[in-house]
């Protein structure tokens, strides 16, 4: 999380990175009271374990693909694949090859 | 509008259209009860004139080019950027070429 997010109105770029991932390329791109954007790094052979998001969760594939495990179902999401998750819904993912993922997590309301 | 929107945990292809582009590519995407995503499809030249979204929006440009009005400022985006808006800030636009935008609206809470 190495830059300071955008402010409104502000062009974020959300390119593929189209070379090595490394994790430390995960970026906050926006944060605004109810909404979060990231952009979620991943080198091949990344897993990241079940868990889940602080509340309805987006995920974009933006380079690469990955292996996304959620309600029972293991799929794969390539570059210009999306989904979306209910509120905290758990879920897991492997990265099959050097990835990253535009992340939308709408906080959960008071 | 022309598909029903996404279950929860549905794959939804958000890769460009890589086509000349018709206002009717434009689909709903994404709609829960507080947060809406769809592919807007805009062919080149289509302007919308000054308005405002229900709420926060995030504008990400899938394809194409197209200028932006918004807070006094123009600005164009091309593929791959992506700019966020407050609760029903006043924009307009112009496609400059045949373009898509998935648009994000965060439904302003009660």
């Amino acid at each position: 999380m190495a830059i300071p997010h955008a402010a409104p109105n502000e062009v974020v770029d959300v390119r593929p990175l189209a070379r090595a991932i490394r994790e430390d390329d995960s970026q906050l791109l926006i944060r605004t009271e109810h909404l979060e954007v990231f952009r979620y790094a991943l080198p091949a052979g990344k897993s990241i374990r079940q868990h889940s998001a602080a509340g309805l969760m987006i995920i974009q594939c933006i380079e690469g693909r990955i292996s996304f495990v959620a309600r029972g179902r293991t799929q794969t999401l390539a570059a210009g694949d999306m989904l979306y998750l209910d509120d905290a819904e758990p879920h897991a993912l492997d990265a099959l090859e050097d990835s990253s993922l535009l992340v939308t997590i709408l906080l959960r309301r008071a």
